[in-house]
């Protein structure tokens, strides 16, 4: 059975050549403001008359011959880019290219004010801030120096700088609005589609598939904060020894939220979670995570709809960080992914 | 003629299915700095004992099977991301696809301090500056509102939408030395190449060839500033209506000059070039730095190099922005790079 496992991983996990017909790359979504006045032409440094396009988002695509009938869109979280999806730290495939061998139509975003998007509408100051091994610890490696037992990340000095290099500044504050206005547009543009998202990115999951029916599924990596809740139903804030403080769920209109109940949804969760309350920090940030994720796929199933929440070790998945899909067992997270849609009829 | 010349074109710009044998990406090159003191587990947001890894380039990557002896590496210039090298702003395929399809490996870089290398070790802030009609201007599309008669800029405005929002900011100020040593590590990494650059990207081009005999040749669009002549070779500064002031060349020692005599060379400018000093300054701007390669462009040979500057008008190639690559025409720009490589017995 093992070895059975292991090869059919090892045969998806070609490095052999692959097909594309079709890639390329766009800015969706954003606004545009003007300054009042005329251009002119002889003082062109001057600002009247002259426009600003920002917070749109940029996306990369490609798509293989005969794609499946849903592309598959991935958003990614704080502090990151479509990096996230693109090459694992120690040089293996990530979700692009292991997707697109198995014949998915494949869009990576960089979210308004981040990345190829840069361009804000708001003014944004980023200064360099040693905070890296605060990093390791809260997205669950280890806890710094020590890498947890069993981790599936690489443990290569190598890799981890990879890891800490990838992370990249806003040049705009993070606005959950803006984002899933561009994401929504890119739905516009692209059709129906699967929309994968990371941790910050979670919440942006909720509210583009609210904006935008051509969400066919949501799939959610250990997503954080911004979990929706109709009015009236929002559960108690979680205490917590996270950094961030105490976990609280965002009210929403019951019209939106039922909108969440109308397509699958399935939230992954790696291990060295704590079970119970505890002091240690980074386990404590993810068990309020879980928790509140449970809650939340109970009310959307309450509601009639079809969430689900998945803790990997409870599967037998072990020693996962809060990237599951470029860390070391990350074909085995893909075949995850590749089962719910099989199940959900979306491949 | 013509027609052939059409079908020939045609023919390569095939919108058909192509093969990748292997793609991913990559952060290379940058600094790491500490905060002195020991990093406190439970004190995990004070920066003592913390890393900060920051400055390096971001690559992404695609080989073809049995590809070409030397990839390409595309570094943009101001303002600008690999974005640059991708789908065009009307969403034809650029530069990174059509030398996919000819056989060449394509490494597209965001230079440190941009995109996805935004991680920068000194501050910035990006403020949101409504400036894009004189973009418009500067990069001779036209002088705005007015696009310049037979300019290979798509007329629509959803494709200058698009090249208004692939601007992105710096997130740390531009560093000539901090990106051409990243673009070294680069050639580093990858072995013996050829490198690409737009613009701005121009003066960075010469000092990584300076830095690594792994770049085997530089083809430079635009190039603008940097240009760099042996200590007591310096030119007179080109005076110029530009609304940056006189073009200046940038004095180094004889020695790294040499280095790039060692190396074949081409420079490629567009259209809409003033001929004579005139007051309409985007004209004007290009005039100088016109002038200056081709002074820069015979020192080099004076010292025994291989440098040659095309001004595309001059050859029968007309209506090219400051982005030829990219412009309606990009296959024949293309074939234009290919034939240099070409004669060059580098492809």
């Amino acid at each position: 059975m093992l070895m059975t496992a292991c090869a059919s991983t090892k045969e998806r996990n070609s490095t052999g050549p692959f097909v594309i017909q079709q890639q390329g790359s766009f800015m969706v979504g954003g606004t545009t403001s003007s300054e009042p006045g005329k251009f002119d032409l002889t003082n062109a440094l001057k600002p009247q008359g002259q426009t600003f396009h920002g917070d749109h988002a940029y996306a990369f695509y490609q798509i293989p011959p005969k794609a499946r009938k849903y592309p598959l869109v991935f958003l990614h979280g704080a502090a990151e880019s479509k990096k996230t999806w693109e090459s694992t730290p120690d040089g293996r495939e990530g979700f692009q290219t292991i997707f697109l061998r198995r014949g998915f139509g494949v869009y990576l975003l960089d979210q308004p004010r981040r990345g190829e998007a840069g361009k804000s509408t708001v003014t944004a100051t980023s200064t360099p801030t040693p905070d890296e091994q605060f990093w390791f610890t809260q997205f669950r490696i280890g806890n710094y120096p020590n890498y947890f037992d069993g981790s599936q990340f690489p443990k290569d000095t190598a890799s981890l700088e990879q890891f800490f290099r990838q992370m990249t500044p806003n040049t705009g504050a993070f606005d959950a609005n803006v984002v899933s206005n561009a994401c929504s547009r890119l739905f516009d543009r692209i059709g129906e589609g699967i929309l994968i998202t990371h941790s910050q990115g979670g919440g942006i999951g909720w509210f583009t598939a609210i904006k935008n029916p051509n969400v066919k599924a949501v799939i959610a990596y250990e997503p954080f904060s911004s979990f929706v809740f109709p009015a009236g139903e929002l559960p108690n804030p979680i205490q917590s020894a996270s950094l961030f403080g105490e976990l609280k769920g965002v009210e929403i209109p019951v019209e939106d939220f039922n909108k969440l109940t109308k397509i699958p949804i399935i939230i992954y969760y790696g291990d060295n979670i704590a079970k119970e309350p505890t002091t240690v920090w980074n386990k404590d940030h993810w068990r309020a995570g879980l928790e509140m994720a449970k809650i939340w796929a109970a009310t959307i199933n309450k509601h009639g709809g079809n969430a689900t929440v998945v803790h990997l070790p409870e599967i037998g998945i072990k020693g996962n960080t809060h990237f599951p899909f470029s860390d070391l067992n990350n074909l085995q997270i893909a075949d995850l992914m590749a089962k719910f849609l099989k199940e959900k009829k979306l491949d």
